[in-house]
């Protein structure tokens, strides 16, 4: 068993709430945290557990977690979880131990706790803390590499790429949760063959499979964070999708990056898998290959080697209006693996901090599109349609190369180790809508 | 008079405030806002009239404001303007009337006033309000083609620029109101005589003039703003200083933009100047160049080019710790106006919001670099000194290139016109500390 995980990560830990066991999302060792709201009432801070969820405020005037916890609980319980994840590591850790006991097997408190559940599919969700800054990095080599390849087949890989974990300012308040609808963009745009550029729908709309990272203590300005405590400021983890409007970008991006091309939409999963519950998926970072340059020493950290990376898969899929009429079942575009990121979330961290600039608790990471080497794993269409040059064949005699008005993507990532529960992200799902006339 | 001149802009108008009788920067018919806090005291909202700053939570609660204007006040009197900035212009009108009243010479109310007012002097300055996404532009057309130029002489400016308002998303929790210290940023940089990057304190530290835009009322997300409804959504201006660590940005920037060479710190002028006080300094954008490309139609409204850009001069100054120590007055390095913006801030904001982004109350728009066409008016050092190809001689015998440790710059802005009390904006400026070790 790694040395973080606990009895809150035991196989054998069974719910007194049904759905929980053997749930592929939200068994009891996962507790995710999140902010829903029940039928026509006002929003707070809840767990999920099976498919129900735990409404903490109710919990918190209930009398059941006291002394040090009750603070604790209380910021958890609130509408934006800023305060909660300010607490740190130490926080969240004890008041995952109380709550893996409460809904454990055999709690004497399940009769109290049974009025404090709802149903999951009768709430709502919203974004899980006010995110400050929001910031978007490219750690994905090989969708760095495929994109790279489209525009300079003999060298795809610009010279920073494995020394500096490229990274840009995104847009925070475009963010929106797991199933707010993503309104197709206008924006300038210009072909190759057209004299001048001109102003409407986004006419190559596409997404990217990320994963969010929720920042939890901060750094003071000036205080840059170190490679081997970059992993304390990591709260929890959530699935990102970073909309890509692909001709807006190509006119506007140089010189000082996407712009108008990203910050209409960003979708993520709303539930935040926190650190604590991902202990067990830690794994060691792969070695680089044959010939890259080592990490600068200010990115290079002996516990971050050894257990920065995780055990995460993804998978995307399609669901076009077609398919929804027919209730035919999404289609699958691509699966991922965390660990072809090449970088760990430590070095982003440490990276980002290193010129002293400060993240705040509720600062929200992406990763980067997590792409694979081959075919089937490719995190955009841009790769997978190699920028619109292929069409994908759907079931059902469709083409996409890249997304139609009506069509959803949906992303859900699992976390498996042999000897452990699996644990899920739920859904990270936005249909999209034309672009306003 | 410019229609929207009104009597609180009359330059006959004066203050028993006898210093702001005359006061370069903060007359009577200036009246901007921000958050102070005096000795020892919380922060709060105020209005500086000449050097003392009335304090509006106390004007709260003297009852001299009553009625609608009551929550308009208590928003204002907040430690944090957000909520005064949502409420839009006629708010901010209202209250700017009765303060003018309140503070105009032979007001009744002037002794119990008295107690209501302090010294600047003694005060310390604050954000003025939470920033949820800051963006900075790049519509200083002779920044962008006197940097162009250094690196493609024969074509400085890229295709995009004259039809695309360039922009990117800057950090937002790294803005610090004027006086405060910044820090010399470490980083990954790499001359191209050197085979490999390495990491460490900055070789080539710069600032840039900006102005800062303050976004008032706000749009939904999906819900452009129209070209000509963008200037109610400017609630007020301040300057910026884009502080930029150019060896950083150089190795860093590609292809996602300009990340850890700006993130460490922005310095900007604690005073939100209102969009009430500028209205008479309003001036028409000055026509294109011949043979350059119209606007797009989502770009072109007849307001904002009749009365879309500003009469704005500025000054950047440089003070040596050398200067300090033999009480010298700083030395100025260049002059700007505003009238060099190649796009106005209401172009900015449409493009902004063109694609369905949401701006905020109290977002932060940056300009981009204010620079002329000719030397003494270029913006930033990169372009004085030509990349640093070229050095400056300071009085004394020193010179410089880029920035070293205890050099401290201030930059001034000042809006005039013919008829009109000029008004400032109060300095932006900041000392460098060293690197951390």
């Amino acid at each position: 068993m790694p040395a973080a995980a606990d009895a809150s990560h035991a196989p054998t830990l069974r719910s007194w709430v049904a759905s929980a066991n053997g749930h592929g999302e939200f068994p009891i060792q996962n507790l995710p945290h999140g902010v829903f709201s029940p039928p026509g009432q006002e929003p707070r801070g809840g767990v999920a557990i099976g498919d129900e969820i735990l409404d903490l405020a109710a919990l918190l005037t209930s009398g059941l977690c006291t002394g040090e916890l009750q603070p604790v609980l209380a910021a958890a319980a609130q509408p934006e979880l800023n305060g909660f994840l300010a607490l740190g590591a130490p926080a969240r850790r004890a008041l995952r131990a109380r709550l893996s006991q409460l809904l454990a097997k055999g709690a004497p408190e399940q009769g109290r706790l049974e009025a404090m559940l709802h149903r999951s599919a009768d709430c709502s969700m919203s974004l899980p803390a006010r995110i400050g800054d929001y910031t978007d990095f490219y750690a994905g080599i090989h969708h760095a590499t495929n994109i790279g390849a489209l525009f300079r087949p003999e060298n795809p890989l610009l010279p920073n790429y494995k020394h500096v974990p490229i990274g840009y300012h995104g847009r925070a308040s475009s963010i929106r949760p797991s199933g707010s609808a993503v309104t197709r963009p206008n924006g300038q745009r210009k072909r190759p063959d057209e004299a001048a550029p001109s102003f409407g729908p986004c006419r190559s709309l596409d997404y990217e499979l990320e994963l969010g990272i929720w920042i939890g203590s901060g750094n003071g300005l000036g205080e840059p964070i170190a490679i081997d405590a970059a992993a304390q400021h990591i709260a929890g983890l959530c699935l990102l999708n970073d909309w890509s409007a692909r001709d807006i970008q190509a006119w506007e991006y140089q010189p000082l990056g996407p712009f108008l091309a990203k910050s209409f939409t960003t979708t993520i999963s709303p539930w935040i898998v926190t650190a604590e519950a991902l202990a067990p998926f830690r794994i060691a970072q792969p070695p680089r290959p044959e010939g890259d340059p080592a990490p600068l020493p200010y990115l290079l950290g002996e516990a971050d080697q050894r257990e920065g990376a995780f055990a995460i898969d993804f998978e995307v899929l399609l669901l076009t209006p077609a398919m929804r009429e027919k209730e035919q079942p999404p289609h699958r575009l691509s699966r991922g693996a965390s660990h072809d990121l090449y970088w760990t979330i430590g070095q982003l961290i440490a990276h980002h901090s290193s010129n002293g600039c400060n993240l705040q608790p509720g600062d929200l990471l992406g990763s980067g599109t997590i792409s694979g080497a081959t075919a089937g794993s490719f995190g955009s269409l841009m790769e997978i349609t190699r920028a619109g040059r292929e069409t994908i064949a759907l079931p059902g005699g469709e083409t996409r190369t890249y997304l139609r008005d009506g069509d959803e993507i949906v992303m859900r990532a699992r976390a498996s180790r042999e000897g452990f529960a699996s644990i899920g992200f739920g859904e990270c799902r936005a249909r999209i809508l034309p672009a306003p006339g």
